[in-house]
């Protein structure tokens, strides 16, 4: 079994708060995240496809294939952007690295076409990262 | 001669518009970092500092002495922060690397003690980077 | 099924030796890490969770509580320490990649409230790593 | 269960094309890394062996013993090579990142003394990553 | 006095020889850079500008447009190349680091608007970097 | 002028402290780097010559040769080591950064034969760096 797996890194701006709460009850779950005029980072995002190797091209799939597909259904949407208000489908979440993760899956999954997507693994910065394996995998 | 550099990393939303420009005026000087609601970054500042060694100690200056400057003077008013709308000493200015890198001098220049300021060096992402050299530098 | 992982840093010393053999045995066994008076490292520790997300907050876990979490009972343990010498848990091991991983496991896998701990990562260095994955995964 | 991993790089030449092809049909299935003249990266390996620790030694495996492994039958292979002119058993293959793993996999696991092999890691650039898990991993 | 930095990386192969001599004699110059069928590299190369800061827009010369210049003049011609075969302004130079610094400081140079050409840096490996800063500065 | 440098890491133990002074003096100047039994690091250390391009060969000094001479002289001393007790070149000094660049120059800077040395850098992590300009520059 291979992995392929592409890296991309988009600059954006966020703020951790549950609509409806202060921002006192925000700063108590989210901390420093929550400051109500928001603050930024450089995202690293990983893409990682699972399957077997063409006998031919000795690929999985094409590492500019699936960049491109990275490039035009997430990185064009959420780079130098604001995630709270400037993409439509994370308006209705909390914009954490676990819900960007679950997104990009629903998008990205069914767009693959050769293997099968694997993981979807975002980093706010080199202190932190969540990896999505996906609904189907057991906890 | 010696050079000593502190490095730390903070995470801050900006927008790069001057006042009084339109959205397209501002989009024609700073591109997508003209986005109206902002983006953000994990910004990395080094602070250099140059002198002479104490024989005794074998240091121009402690390393935690100067990234403790860094940290109360200049960290704790930036990161998590919004540099366009939460940074008092920011407020007059295009927060851009150079204008940071710029202000960033003039606080910490009079408060080295060991030493004297050599560089401010700042970089929004691996892709680039500012260093000020400071006013006395002849062009 | 999220992965969440939070990356420290922490600089020790260590030297690895079984006691009761004689140098040239441990050089025998570790090679140039057996010198008698040690050496030492920047550790990269990276601890992750597993669990679900939480459906208000968007997260497994909070960031800054799993950091904190690792700096209280690890980090402040052993950075700027002789691992060998200074660190209570550590005594009767041999402080190798792997006993350090195993030993942070039996700590941290307690006291972790949101989520199941997942696996120890240590690296001495960019050329070596352990992931440790915890006794119940099968060999 | 515990995993080692140790990590070496090598500056190699190649292209990727199939044998038999024209240009215009290698462009298309490669695109720009089917140059006829050829380019060249620094690749990352990664190589990973699981096991259990030696309650004695505290290692599963010496790093410098896996390193020399890697160092010997691989490294001195294709490091300053061409890997499509130079090296014996890639000669009939399109050197892909995942056949270069799929080959290095053949060679290492039955030379691995102390654990079992768990995985081969190669990245051509910090943008793109190849894991082969072996031949019994079910897709 | 500022100084604006923008970096790129490429890949490309290479062979480091002297017309007319011998793989003997180039071996005994380039070590195993000599290698007859080529070997490779990622390059990176950071480009830096140095100037004055345009008091409106807070910026001494656009990152873009910078990026821009090194992408059309640089980037495009030797990305994904044979250094050797493939690019007109390299064919009479041994394509050390040293030599594609020089020529790259010749191709830039003239078409820097905004501020000066101030060096021009780069590394084949993150073992080794060669930076130019120019034909004017004494040795 | 071309300035020439390579890069090489070594890991080594270290403990702060002035000869004479007592465990609370020591803490007072160095902090957590005076722990009695010391603390360690993964030391990166980069030596840069300056010089002109041999119009022959197109290099100033080959990597290798360069390299050579750091390994010989300081890294087959101080790697896998204590520095306060192992390297005999360290013994009457504290080892700080600026202390070990300081050394490390008056024995390489006799021995560069193409080319001047510029340079010596020494970082003890990703947080600091101390660079050694040598003693003609005027402060």
């Amino acid at each position: 079994l291979y992995l392929v797996k592409v890296r991309v890194t988009f600059s954006a701006a966020h703020r951790l708060c549950v609509a409806g709460l202060s921002n006192e009850e925000n700063h108590a779950i989210y901390g420093r995240c929550a400051n109500p005029s928001g603050h930024g980072h450089n995202y690293d995002l990983e893409v990682a496809v699972r399957g077997q190797v063409d006998p031919v091209t000795g690929m999985v799939v094409n590492f500019y294939e699936l960049n491109e597909l990275v490039r035009v259904h997430i990185l064009d949407k959420v780079d130098h952007k604001n995630l709270n208000d400037d993409v439509d489908f994370l308006k209705v979440l909390v914009p954490t690295a676990e819900n960007l993760a679950g997104k990009f899956w629903e998008i990205l999954a069914p767009r693959i076409r050769n293997g099968t997507l694997h993981s979807i693994t975002i980093s706010e910065s080199s202190d932190n990262e969540v990896t999505y394996l996906g609904p189907d995998q057991a906890p």
